[in-house]
């Protein structure tokens, strides 16, 4: 089943995708609000409201305003290997605030105060039900499914201190969808590639993971508990621009294309904030 | 003016204390709720719903949920020094998860996980309008006034790789409160102590902040907008556990006190979870 957030004139409903149709699922504002009904896979699957096109649909973040956004460092070799580093032991956690989310559709601001403004194509992962402490052999039962996001990254802020947060997280710079595609339906492994107008930048299998979604769950929870519609932001592969010689960062204009095969596409066209 | 949020049957609710005596401001669930209403100041001077004797009274964190919790590092120059590092050019800023706040009079959950769990005194900072881009000369008109935070480090899991989230944000773990005082009433200079059953381990003035209150709005507004009720923790000084020799940390029953002179006091117990 694929889950989408769309914007309407009355405001953002949840709606379920089957082929070329979006059905609203009446009552839930979006997909985050969706989830945090237990029963929200059989209300989405049972849902008959109004429906709409997928082509031309005005669509939202899959889940606009997560409580958590946890991003995962170093978890593909190759990427890992392009910053020079070893394959490391535990998961490098770092956040990103919902302010920064797109939809997969929407304008990429690239803002006047940094010109090194770089790609990094990942999966993430959608929790379904509420945990803590939540074992690897339990961890699936707890992620509602998986989508694509640009963890877009202002290199030069990024690097200002040792503390990655103020180069991940500004204002709409994050494309995050098209879909939620529920676990049924995905498993981690095909590939995923992002590419600057049409020039493939990014490629690698999506089951290259260091650490695994199931193994994430299990690690974040012990830390704090994960709740319905908190993301995970798996990481990304080599091939980001500032790893690149010479290095390559986004242009004004430049349309960045993020795909997942299996789960969808994020076409967002690089705008210069005025 | 004093606003804090008190829990009560019927769930919490945002109050207004003078002197011994809270008084419910109707209608706000909590002081974060409150903070999302642009005439926030004058309701809250206004209201006169039921009241509540301050002792005793159950508080939770001042702002329970809010949006983004952004803290500081390396803000205070005695601690700057005592972890061995030079002044900085820019705030290093990383995140904590709405989940770990407690309340000022609250159980602080000391992990099976961790033995290594540190304090960190903390000017809090509450933003009380929205803004992006907020120059610093404005920025006093968007905040809404000051607390205390303790910003409590896991120091094992901080240290497990170059990212320190994962080490901030344990559930139920950082003292929040006990009021947020308005900023017509509190101007950072005055003394931040934390102390642990009684014995004094950090002492130093919140003015002698290497970036200040306004800066940081100014400065994280850049990135990102600030809304209503987030918190911006400003750092904290010398005297952190993990910096003594021998370094010391939280022990189970030990109590843990966390002051700043005008804003208030958090009482902490250390209870192991089970």
């Amino acid at each position: 089943m694929r889950l989408l957030t769309l914007r309407t004139a009355a405001g953002t409903v949840a709606v379920r995708q089957d082929g070329d149709t979006l059905t609203e699922i009446d009552g839930f504002s979006d997909v985050g609000a969706l989830l945090h009904e237990p029963g929200w896979a059989g209300i989405a699957e049972a849902a008959n409201g109004a429906t709409h096109a997928y082509d031309g649909a005005d669509l939202a973040a899959v889940v606009p305003s997560p409580g958590k956004i946890i991003c995962v460092g170093h978890n593909y070799r190759n990427h890992i290997k392009e910053m020079g580093r070893e394959i490391p032991e535990y998961p490098t956690l770092f956040a990103k605030y919902q302010e920064s989310l797109i939809g997969p559709n929407d304008d990429l601001a690239l803002p006047q105060e940094s010109d090194t403004v770089d790609w990094e194509a990942e999966l993430a992962v959608v929790i379904g039900k509420k945990g803590r402490r939540i074992s690897e052999a339990d961890a699936a039962d707890h992620i509602a499914g998986y989508s694509v996001l640009n963890d877009i990254s202002m290199r030069d802020y990024q690097f200002r201190t040792v503390q990655w947060l103020q180069g991940k997280t500004w204002e709409k710079s994050t494309p995050f969808g098209p879909a939620l595609v529920t676990k049924d339906e995905f498993t981690a492994g095909p590939l995923m590639t992002s590419a600057v107008d049409g020039e493939i930048q990014q490629q690698t299998p999506t089951g290259d993971l260091v650490f695994t979604p199931e193994f994430l769950v299990s690690y974040i929870s012990t830390i704090i508990t994960l709740n319905p519609g908190d993301v995970i932001a798996t990481g990304t592969p080599g091939g980001v621009g500032h790893a690149q010689n010479p290095k390559r960062y986004l242009q004004e204009g430049q349309l960045l294309v993020t795909t997942i095969e299996g789960l969808g596409q994020l076409n967002n066209r690089v705008v210069k904030e005025a």
